[in-house]
């Protein structure tokens, strides 16, 4: 199905040989290596590349203006150290698809696109779906410029270095309104799904919470037990909470990430942030999980002598993928499974504004997010399957 | 009694406007001022300065050559934003008490010198008592010259920009030879000490370890709670066990430094490393302390689907210092208490080699390795009224 040569001439761009996991950070010189690979793709299946003014890379079979475009995609950055199929699949299978329907004699009644999202992942300025969310407005371009990396380097100063103009980041309502469908192809991320493939029905909602645990600095030698106001005991304490409050309430919580000053040996901290990932079915559980692991923090650090401050940082509402195209892809497909997803994606961002949906393809392991990440080839073959059925099912109407 | 010119001049140099605390790492800029000071204090007071191979410095009343010295002093570097007394007040109360016994009209019998040590807190190379373990041999100079900063500066290359010989690091045992008693006066930095001053029995046995968690890293909203092996689960029980164990055992132990692989919001971490700070009265409680936290880890981790490795960084064993010099300066001093410090200090390194005690001066609130690190201008001056008396009852045999 020559899924091999692009593939693998895709997999060594970004890959960290240490970890064997990826480090593909937006508008980084890697970056630029999986952009050319996506032009390269396109132009030897004689697609049109642009890249629009949020830096999203579109390759279109057909007339762009012709409007009512079906279009697939996913992104090609990715989290430190992340995966080789979580958005790089999507769209490699897009290019696949287009195959298939040629090699199926296919002839779309309009355009069909392939896109790769800019920073789906957040990885390198802190804001997930960078690219979609410029897109369609949700995020305001003054705010996306002077968004910084750790190296304190803007997105406006990283896309200049990158040939790339920041000036004209922002809504693109044209090109939103020349879609007529989207449709996202991307690996489960969990062990949800038991076929090779599924439809999403939704993405749950979810939210990154800030908590800052406030203490005493002081020499870890030389301070009673009795006299400490140790933050990282508090800190240590919500972890464990926010796991148990999670599993208790069917949902999901994560404390993955935290900053301890001054992170010495032989201090007792001043202060320790750690950050709370939670996710629930439905918003009401979401709400009940992050306030029940808040006020256990709370209680805690009466009992510590240290103070905790919550702050949310990001909080998404769920996603509901439109239903009728839910169903219908599902029926196209034979019935697979249709399943809700914890991760947010590209396709969220756009299920607001045109019909959405998103396939699945069976993650073996449940690993994502890691360099252990994978999917089989008979399952990246029947995804490539299934897209096909479907972009044509959407363009052939 | 003049103590604020001198203090005051030294207050400003390595001082963070944000935190208040201070940042004076080895042979930095910064160490440079305070070594600038240091030459100044000596040089208004007719002593004759000397920087010994190591970087030690030395000023001196009387000829070194004479030997039987009667030596004092502390260090003048501080960890990340700590406080002002620790080292620095050992250092400016030795200038005070020559200026002391100068007014009673004191005349030394031999040599009496103040001394700077390099790096007594480790903050930039990571080895605590840098200077006084090089000069007694208990460091070797190659391993000492390759040690790096966070920037990976080695000791050799940061000396050499100083405009020190890193060449010259090593045992310096003439130098030791020449020493008869060693006295260095430290702020207390707990609340151990409920009078202005006293004098130390010993050094609580302590130590270094570090426990390396890993589980498997993977996607935080799509990995079921069920399905993960998630590192800081374990971590943050073994932070919560140790505290526990070291209340039950009444010994200090203190988690106050970890790093996470990835450390991003979004992801279960596939790795998380904590440290732990352990320090007791006696060696079997140290011992039977670090097991303990060592087990529950490990038991922890088995439940968490979790791994845990513990390795020893460092372990000093109990210092117990001079007793006949230690009950002599407690007479002498009319009988202020006499107390154990669970600090490493210079002191406890040169107490193998020669005749040392230690003084301490009252920490009211005890803070210590922190901007709030306090002691009151009376109990400075009692300080070194203290000093003056166990120099002058030292040099005049």
């Amino acid at each position: 199905m020559g899924v091999h040569r692009l593939w693998e001439d895709l997999l060594p761009i970004g890959r960290d040989r240490s970890t064997g996991g990826y480090v593909r950070y937006s508008w980084s010189t890697v970056d630029l290596e999986c952009r050319a690979w996506f032009t390269g793709a396109a132009g030897e299946r004689g697609l049109d590349v642009e890249t629009d003014r949020n830096g999203n890379l579109w390759a279109w079979w057909g007339d762009p203006a012709a409007g009512d475009a079906v279009v697939t995609g996913s992104h090609l950055d990715s989290v430190p150290h992340g995966g080789a199929y979580d958005g790089p699949l999507g769209v490699v299978s897009g290019f696949l698809a287009v195959d298939e329907l040629r090699a199926r004699g296919v002839t779309p009644a309009g355009p069909v696109a392939i896109v790769a999202f800019t920073e789906e992942e957040g990885a390198r300025f802190g804001v997930a779906c960078l690219g979609s969310r410029l897109l369609t407005g949700a995020l305001d371009p003054d705010r996306a410029r002077a968004l910084s990396d750790v190296d304190g380097v803007s997105l406006a100063s990283a896309m200049g270095r990158a040939g790339a103009d920041p000036a004209a980041l922002g809504p693109d309502p044209d090109r939103l309104g020349r879609i007529g469908h989207f449709v996202e192809l991307h690996v489960e991320q969990g062990r949800a799904l038991d076929a090779p493939v599924g439809v999403a029905s939704a993405i749950w909602p979810h939210g990154r919470w800030r908590l800052d645990f406030t203490g005493e600095g002081n020499h870890a030698g030389t301070t009673r037990m009795a006299d400490r106001r140790d933050p990282m005991l508090t800190f240590a304490y919500t972890v464990l909470a926010a796991n148990k409050e999670a599993r208790l309430g069917g949902a999901h919580a994560t404390m993955g990430r935290v900053a301890v000053t001054p992170n010495a040996t032989n201090a007792v901290p001043s202060a320790v942030s750690g950050w709370l990932d939670a996710r629930a079915a439905d918003e009401a559980t979401l709400e009940a999980l992050v306030a029940a692991i808040a006020n256990r923090a709370r209680e805690r650090a009466a009992r510590d002598g240290t103070t905790v401050e919550v702050a949310a940082e990001s909080v998404s509402p769920e996603t509901t993928f439109h239903s009728g195209l839910r169903d219908r892809l599902a029926a196209r497909l034979g019935g697979v499974p249709v399943l809700p997803t914890g991760a947010g994606h590209d396709a969220g961002v756009l299920a607001g504004h045109v019909p959405t949906a998103m396939l699945f393809v069976r993650n073996p392991t449940g690993v994502s997010h890691a360099p252990a990440e994978y999917a089989t080839d008979e399952d990246c073959a029947a995804g490539v399957a299934a897209l096909a059925d479907v972009l044509e099912e959407l363009a052939c109407r």
